[in-house]
Order: structure tokens, then sequence, then C-alpha cells
């Protein structure tokens, strides 16, 4: 057991995550959000200023909307629309050979966006600020001590199973080293922060916190993933790249766009323009000094080092400079010029692909994001799936902790995330090989056909989740083909749920679906009652639903003492036009009354013209036919969760399924 | 002249603004983003925190996106898409006779919107502080005590004609009379804080301000306007109007809806939804006591009060309550019930309708808003037109007092804004008869016909200013027909240019122009090429006025020392497909380099579809021809001042024009 002196404070949490970068503070925006008893803490003294990830795909950005961030992206970020491939020619001069869009158009109404992380985790932090009401914030600089696991706790959900000792930092020796901060030759070494490196600091004090839920939000060196004994099976490839970020003076003429170059001899490119005048270059070095203790082998002294690197040699990359990068840049450039106003930062990374063989321990400790899954940066997701993966885990453990579901979803965590690390690591190997590799080596056309393929998976709005308690289709199916209901032909189950446009019935106004499905935590439950207004059998089905969803045994009502808090929320969306339509004739249970008798005005929409707006379309985007509807289940990250009949057997149905998870509330 | 005592401080300012309502915030708002040194004063002591004007028209909408302040509408105000008309069937019961469109589909990428005044005054309050980096905020409690003119000193754009002194008051003494804080009985009665009324104020301090200009944004009572000795010619009708804002409970199906409904023997009331829950109600009051001293003699001592009322009885508002504001409106709403769940703020009113027989004295001192126009609110006008004033004017005084044009273009602000004044009331007197008007009295189509034919005014979009220094276009036109040249034609000249959608050339990106036209202060030249690749005599062109756009003698840089800076941008707008164009042809002048020489990216437009977005339209929305083009002039409000052809005559011409009233930059 831990000595525990008197002057150790200790403290009970509902959830403690460790790690403060995207994939944690997207866990802790959900938690903040729904009202969790959550702590986050993290090793740095301060939020990263320059350089790591920037690339914000179309589902992250979608993410980032639901949780009302959206127009900080509007505001600061670099949007995508096309990327330019260029190939040498007979001559070795390189050529444009294609100009594509960036992203799959149409698949959301976000295009990939560029920004500095640092800025993202500002609004992350804004948010959590603001839905927590100033009662959580990132803990720092917070280094981990030890985490143990009570085994007979673990059945009880009342108890704290999960113990965690964490010792203060002193502001020094937390901060990370970052260009122009420590390094003096300017190199960026992401910082290790883990408890060999650490061993010496001196701790300000110590706490002990008793948490029911871990996730280790930790990086690719996760310690939560050491304290559990989980690998991180995979290796370290040869490919060494640098990455710049530079104010560039140069007459390429698509420097505003994102482009892959491939050179004849000097290796290639990727160039990623960015807010205001900057841009990134991704590039391949070819020439790369090694380190003396090659294969395996380390020099430093660390043996975590060693291993992480595999079997491979590693590359020194305190040799790379920022004049070697940008001077590999010009040569794969030529004959276009390429200078620099300004260079802001700059690193070198050498490839590694892992994948954690667990992503969790008794179902209390969770690991998330880089922690589970790396990979080459060249697909642009290690945030955006990072961001996902909590995303995904975070509004579950908040159910179970709020005692509204049974811990049997949790399960569903693991399963739905190693299936998209899996394809990601997939994606990365082909990616790379196909960009590593040289011009006559492998087909140009063979890698902009695997971006093509690709690009539909890099905007995260395909992710396709399997049969689970959670979603309701068969099993079995293949991943990559989506599973729909004929009653709903465009929302494949286990997919977020795509953007379409409705007006809200009340006042004719038009709006992406989206804008109506923040991230608050709600199940939802679609019922697109059809053209209620010309067929009385849908008039008579919606009278019925209404009549059912008003009554205790409805999923509305009993897993809540008070309706209007519900964690569930029905949604009316008809086609009918508005002189058919009686605004006193909807069933109430879609325009509930709060205590005060105010009413819900924002539940019942319509698929029809709006003076402003001729393309509202909901039924026709989503494959639902007017005159038979359809009901559909959403989850709180969006994604569908069952599709039925809009009847009250399909309403039963559904009311059934909630059963499986759902627990009652006392008062019912 | 003022006894000046040793303690008083003095100092001198390029322009002092009086009053921080609508009208002085926008016009602090261009200031500080402009770069003047600017003062802006209110005698109140905090922000308006509830009711006041609550109506954004669609031009506002456009101007505050232009200052970066968009996203907050989005986020916060309640947004009107459909209005509906209610009337006395046979048997005297309300019906909906209609539903129209709110505004006019298509006139602007915004919708009308709502929401409380006093949150759009914390918007500029915060673009304030942010474009002076601090340096300017709304100083208050203050009252200025005198104001002179020195008329030796008109003739010299170096002086400080204006003296101003001001008093400095506790805060407790110039709280306003809202609901909730000080009037007992609920009634808001406008903070007068005129001199007589303060006369016995103590003040904390004293301060002398030496003033180039001076504008009065200091409301319907204007001490300002007094000084000047200016008229507000007009007279006070004998309607009495209700407003209350409430939270209703109701089962009228179109409380989220904008409404007008006349009953048959109850009088009539607008319902105006707003931001979350509440909703609006005009009432128009049919049992008004009136003060006993009525026609024209105040009871209250006060001869401003008189004076003010016209020769109309005066109505007691003091003697209105909430209660009976809302027992008018449950009259008018039957058979529909109308009960309230909380009520936030309620006033009184007798419409006036006033315009000052001049709106500056010595092209020194001005006065705009309600200081120069006072009518009834229900054409939604007032708080717009006051923005949209010192929008007009606070631009001119800046190039003025950073010494880049000639006095000459202060005439045009009276110009332009009476012409608009004068339109206001006279719509405003058609709709308040219209309105009082009993059914049968008035024939309701003719109220709706009013209404539609006044939707285009009250957008704020179609204002016309006629031919002045800054509009160049034949005089004597009538207001009301727009005026286009043929090459331009959907540009009418004096009009703000329309919205329409071009792609950024650099990236393929596609933009709303308005988008890239933020109010920075710069006037614009809109080079609209045509399609150059595909005409070489449109190519020849292009590199003419390119090299032309180069030289010492062109606009662009000879009223600046540095071209970086200079006032005038030149814009290109083409309408070739991506593979005839060659980014590196275009003149060097569309695309400068700064003196770091990085370059700007974002001046050359493209009228192409995008792989993202099929709909991008520009010259088919500004009715030009690709085959002709056009070179168009912007002010930097955006209203259209020049149209010539895109030849190096047509930009000569717009050279000569440019010198009517700029100066050239001491460096040239």
């Amino acid at each position: 057991m831990i000595p525990t002196p008197a002057s150790v404070k200790e403290s009970n949490v509902d959830v403690l995550i460790i790690g403060a970068g995207p994939a944690g503070y997207m866990a802790a925006t959900w938690f903040a959000r729904m009202g969790v008893d959550a702590r986050i803490i993290d090793k740095r003294s301060t939020n990263i200023v320059t350089g790591q990830a920037d690339g914000l795909q179309p589902r992250s950005l979608e993410l980032l909307h639901s949780f009302g961030l959206g127009y900080h992206v509007k505001k600061e970020a670099s949007v995508g629309y096309e990327a330019c491939f260029y190939e040498p020619d007979e001559e070795g001069i390189i050529r444009k050979v294609d100009t594509k869009p960036e992203g799959v158009p149409g698949i959301s109404r976000h295009n990939g966006s560029v920004i500095h992380q640092g800025r993202i985790e500002n609004w992350f932090a804004g948010a959590i600020e603001e839905f927590s009401q100033g009662s959580m914030r990132v803990e720092r600089p917070i280094l981990p001590e030890s985490l143990q696991i009570d085994a007979s706790k673990l059945d009880s959900t009342g108890a704290y199973p999960v113990t965690i000792v964490l010792k203060k930092l002193s502001d020094e020796s937390a901060s990370p080293e970052q260009f122009g901060h420590k390094v003096e030759n300017g190199l960026y070494c992401q910082f290790q922060g883990d408890q060999v490196a650490q061993a010496g600091e001196p701790a300000e004090s110590k706490e002990i916190f008793h948490a029911k839920y871990v996730l280790g939000c930790d990086g690719a060196h996760s310690w939560v993933r050491k304290q559990l004994g989980i690998v991180h099976a995979g290796e370290t490839t040869d490919d060494v790249w640098g990455v710049i970020d530079i104010v560039p003076i140069t007459d390429f003429p698509d420097i505003r766009r994102r482009c892959s170059i491939h050179s004849k001899n000097d290796g290639s490119i990727m160039v990623i323009p960015r807010e205001g005048d900057l841009v990134r270059l991704y590039i391949q070095l070819t020439e790369v000094p090694h380190e003396p203790g090659a294969n395996g082998v380390s020099t430093s002294g660390n043996p975590e080092k060693a291993k992480d690197a595999g079997e491979k040699a590693r590359a020194d990359r305190s040799k790379i400079t920022a004049e070697a990068i940008l001077e590999a840049a010009q040569k794969i450039f030529k004959p276009y010029t390429l200078e620099v106003a300004e260079t802001r930062w700059f690193t070198a990374y050498q490839i590694g692909q892992r994948i954690a063989n667990a992503f969790q321990k008794d179902e209390r400790v969770f690991i998330a994001g880089d922690a589970c899954h790396t990979h080459s940066p060249k697909a642009g997701q290690g945030m955006n799936v990072s961001m996902q993966d909590t995303y995904n885990l975070a509004f579950k453990i908040a159910y179970v902790v709020k005692g509204l579901t049974k811990p049997n979803i949790l399960s569903t965590y693991e399963q739905e995330r190693r299936a998209v690390a899996e394809d990601l690591l997939s994606y990365d190997t082909r990616l790379a090989k196909l960009f590593s590799g040289k011009p006559g080596e492998v087909s140009t056309e063979e890698f902009r056909a695997v971006i093509d393929k690709g690009s539909a998976f890099t905007t995260g709005c395909t992710t396709n989740y399997e049969s689970s308690l959670l979603v309701d289709k068969p099993s079995g199916l293949p991943r990559d083909v989506p599973y729909s209901s004929p009653l709903a032909r465009n929302l494949p189950i286990g997919i977020r749920i795509p953007d379409a446009k409705f007006i809200t019935e009340c006042d004719g106004r038009p709006w992406f679906l989206h804008e109506k499905l923040p991230s608050n935590g709600h199940f939802r439950v679609l019922v697109f009652i059809g053209d209620f207004g010309r067929i009385p059998k849908l008039k008579a089905n919606l009278n019925q639903i209404g009549t059912f969803l008003s009554m205790a045994e409805s999923f509305l009502r009993k897993y809540t003492c008070r309706e209007e808090e519900s964690p569930i929320e029905a949604m009316l969306l008809h086609c009918s036009p508005q002189e058919l339509v009686d605004w006193g004739e909807f069933p109430l249970a879609f325009r509930p009354r709060n205590s005060q008798r105010i009413m819900d005005y924002w539940k019942i929409f319509a698929d029809r013209p709006s003076f402003h707006d001729e393309t509202i379309n909901g039924y026709r985007t989503y494959g639902i036919d007017k005159t038979i509807g359809a009901a559909v289940v959403l989850r709180p990250d969006g994604h569908v969760a069952k599709v039925v009949e809009p009847t009250t057997e399909g309403i039963m149905e559904i009311n059934e399924w909630f059963e499986k998870f759902m627990i009652r509330s006392a008062g019912n």
C-alpha cells in the first residue's frame, strides 16, 4: 500500500482524466457539459503554444460545433478546399498533374481546417469553464505517481475502486521543451514526463484520488498504459520526416492549396496551408544521421526510449536542423523558389505504427488517443481520432456515473474505437509506403487512387460502429459496407447521422439538423412521421405515438423523475404542407411544457420549402419515404442506433431496446 | 468664456462622441477600427440591461458582420423568417389571413434578428476594446456642461475648434431608471439627464476637451442638438402604445412568428418573438389616462418636456401598468389565451414624429440617430437607422482627421442621411395610420400592401445615396428608382453592393464577397476583368491596368508613403476557368508583397464553380457581362461610388475621381 502521511490530501472523484491534450480535453468537455464530477490533470505547466497537430477533419469540426465552439474555427482557421498533386515529368521537372477536392464534397457542412493545436485546447478550456460554471479546469503541473485498482470494489457502482497518487510539480520542472524556450538548437522534443525522467523532480505536494473511473489521455508514451501493463504493439519505420511551419516567400503557384509533391530524386513533400500567412511543410528526409548505438540500443540510458524505437535504427533527431529541413524542401520545390520570411516551429520524427493490445482494464481505467494508437501524421488523423475516441467514451461513462445506465455499455468503447484504430493504421501503412516510394517504384496513379479512397475515411464522417448493445443491426457485417434499414436508406446504422435541412414548424426558420442536435448528452428519438397532413393513417399513428409517449411506461418518462430532465428527447419531423398542419393538434409529447408551463417550441420540424430557402430536403437526404416515414434513435454522439417504423409498434420496440441498458429512476 | 480653475484637466482629442447608444457605439467602433484618436462618454453609469430597441435589420447585421461581430448574433439572437397577419372575420373572431416572408428573401445573407439592445452594446464595447487595443472605452457617467465652437479656427485642419466642458457624475446620480431598479410602479422612464434635470447633481470632477469634431449621439432629447440651436420639427400623435416583454403561456399558434393582429374593437397588436422564450408585444392602448394639465401644459415643471410633447395632450404614462397593457393584449388575442410566466420589462410611449432641421453645425459638430429623427418603433427602424447614420458619418470624419481627404466630403453626411430620415418618417406615418386604423376604416389589404412595399426599405439594404462627391452618377434622379451603369446592371450606384459568391483564386475557397469586404476603412476598386483567359483583349487590358496600378501616379500609391498602407485597395475578380489561368501571370498590383516580401494572396477572385459549391455566381448576380467586365469603386461603407470600363481609360477616370477629395501623402 501507498504510505499516507497525515498531511496528504485525499479526495473522491467520479472521473479522473490524466492528460490535457485533445483526447483529455474532449472528455473533460463532455463531463462538464453533462454535469459529471470530473477532474483533469496535466504534467505540463502551460498549454502548448506552437507546433504539434493542426488539422481538424470534418467530423471533428462537427463535434466542435456541437459543443458551440464552431465560431472559433470560422474566425481563426484556414480551410482546405482543393488538393494538388505534383509529379516529375520526363525531364524530372515537377508538374501539376491533378487538382482534386479536399475531403469529400457534401459529406459535411465543414471542410477540413487547420489551426494550431494550442488554440483548439484554449477553446476547449473555455467550454469546460463555461459548462462547469467555473468549477472544472485543467490542474497542472501534476504528475501521477501510482495507480491501483481494488478488485473487491469493482462490482459496486457506488464505490471508488481506483486509487491514484498524484504529485504536484513546481512550474519550472514541468515546462515543455518547445522551440525558443529551452532547446538551444530549436529542436522540438516531445516532453516525455514519464516516471524515469521525472523521478528526481521535487514534488510540491501530493494528493490521493479515489476515482470511479480513470481516463489515460497521456499520449504515445502513456504512463497509464504502462501501469496497466498494456502492450503497445507495432514498430518504428525507417522513414524520417521533418516538419516545419514557415511564412514562405515563393513563386510556387499552389502554396495556398494542400499539395503532395513527389520529386524525381529528392523525396516528397506535403504542403499544408495554415492560418494567417503560415504554411506547414512535411518533408521526407533522405539523409539522416543516426544515433551511434543504433539497432535498438539507445545511448540515452533510457530503456523506455529504446523499447519505443522497436527494432529499427533510431534517427538522431538532435542533428536535424531547421536549415537542413528547409534545404531538403528547396530541392523538392525546384524549379520553384522557396525562401522563408519567418520560421515558427519545426521538428523531426521517425514514423512509428503501434496499437495498444487493450484499451481498458476492468472497464474502470481506460486509455484513449495516442495512448492507444500511434502512426504517421500524413492523413492528418492523430488529433482527430484522439478527440473522437473520448467523444465516444466519455458520454458512456457519464451515463453510468449518473446512474442512468448499467455499466454494460462501457464495453462498446473498445469494440468501437479499436476498429477505427485498426483501420487507421492500415490506411496509414498504405499511405506511408506510397508516399515514401520514389516515382517509378510506385505508380503515382495508385498513390492518388489510395488518397481518393481514403478521403471519406479521413473525414471521420463514415466511421461505422458494429452491432452492439448501442447499435441495433445484424452482427458480422463488413465495416466498409454501410448497412441501412429500407425505411431510411441514407441513414446507415452505426454511422453518425448526416446533416440535412429542415425548418422549425413554429417559426419557419431553416436549420441544418445538426444545429439542433447539440452534444448535451441526450439520446434522441427522431420520429419522421411522413406526410400526416395528407395521409390519415399516419395522422392516426402520430396521435397514438403521442399518447404512448405521455404514458409513465414510455422511455421519455420512466428514466427520470421530472420529464423535462429526461435523458431521452423526442423530436418530430414531418413533411406536410403548412396549410394542412395545425399547431394545436401536435401531440404535447413533442411540444412539452416545463414546470412553469413554458412550452418547448423547438422539437417539431418540417421538410417543406421556406420562403428564404428552397433547398429544404431532409426526407430525400435521409432516404425516407414521405408516405411511410421512420423512427430513428440517435446516440448522444449522433450515431444512428436503431431504425423502426413510425408506429406504436415501432416506438414500443424502441422502448424495449432502451430497457437493455437504461436504469429506471427511483421515482418510477 | 468658461471659467477654468487650475485643477480642471484640459485635453485635446480629435473626436468626442457624446452618448453611448447604438449610434455612438457604431461611431466609436469605426474610429477604433481606423485608429482615430476618439473618446466616447455617456451620462449613464452602466449599459442598459433590459428593454429598449431590439430589432436588427439585415443591413445592420451586415455591418455587425463587417466588424467581425456576426457570430454573437448567430449565437444569441432570435431570427425572423415568417410574418403572419390576423384579422377579424365576419363574426369578429381573429383569423390568420396571410403568411409572408419576413424581410425580402435573397436581399441579404442575414434575416432580421431580435436581441436586447444591451447585448448589442456589449458586443460593440468588446470590438472597441479589441480594435483600440484597450485604449478606448466608454467613459461614464459623464455629462456635458457646455459646448462652444471657435469660428476663427474652423478653416484650420490642425486646430481644435470645439470646446466642451464635461462633468463627471457620481455613479448613483446617473443610474438609469429601469424596471426593478428605481421606479416602484415598474414604469420605464427614459433617463432624461439633460441640464435642467441634472443641474443640481454634484460633479465629482470637471474636464475640458478641445476637439476637432464632436458627435452628438445623445438621443431624442439631445443636449448637443439644443446647444446648436437646431429645431426638432414635428409633432406627437394621439396614439399611445404599450410595450411588454414576456415569457408567454398561450395556445396562440404563431407566437414564434412575427404577427400583426387587428381585432374588431380592441385595437391592434404586434408580436415580436425574441431570444430564448421571450416575446415582445406592442399594443395599441385604447384607454389612456392623460396628464391633468394637457395640451402642452405640463405639470412636471419641466418646460422641455412640454415642448417635446408638441401640441397634443400628453398621456400620463405613470398610470399605465404592466397589468393594464397585458389586459389590453388579452382582449386582442381572444379567443386564444394569453398568460404570462414572467414579465421582463414594459413601457408605454406616445408616438412622436420629428426630424431635426439640421444634422450638423459648421461641419464640426454633428448629430446622429434619435437626435436627428424620432418616430414610432413599428417598422423596427430606430436602432438600425441610428447605427447606419454614424456608419455613414464616422469613416468620413476619420478620413479627414487622418489627413487623407479634404473636409469637403463631410457635407455628404447630411445630404445622404437626411433623405433616409425623411423616407423613414414618411413610411412611419403611413404605417402608423394604417396600424392604428380600425378594420373597416382602413382596408387590411391596403395595410399589407404598404408593408410589402416597405419590406425592402426596412431591410436597410436598398438605401440609395444621391449624386455627390462620393457618388458618381447623374444628379436629380428619383431616390426610389435605382440607377445602374449598363456595365454592372445589378450594382446600382449609391446603393451598398449586394452580396455574391466568388472563390479565392489561390485556394479555391468559396466566399460571399461581403466576407472579404470588412469595414476596415478602405475604399476599394473591384476590377471585374471578365474572361481574360479566353479573350486576349481583356488579358491585354489586365496587364495594362496592372502596369498603371504599379506606377507612382496610381491611386494605389499616391495617397500613402508605404503601398501596404494605402487607404485604397485593388481587387481582381475574373471568370476564366482554372486551366486558362496562371497564378504567376497575374499583375503584382493584385498580389502585392509587403516590406517583408510576404505576398497578399487574398485579392484575386474567380467566378467559377468550386468543387464544394456549384452556386458560385458573382458575375450573373452583379449583371456584369463576362466578355466586357466592369471596374467598380466601393466606398468604405460598401456603397457603390462609381462604375467604369475595366480598361486603362476607366482606371484613369477612377484615378481622377479620387483626386477630387483625396490628399496626396507628404512623401509623394
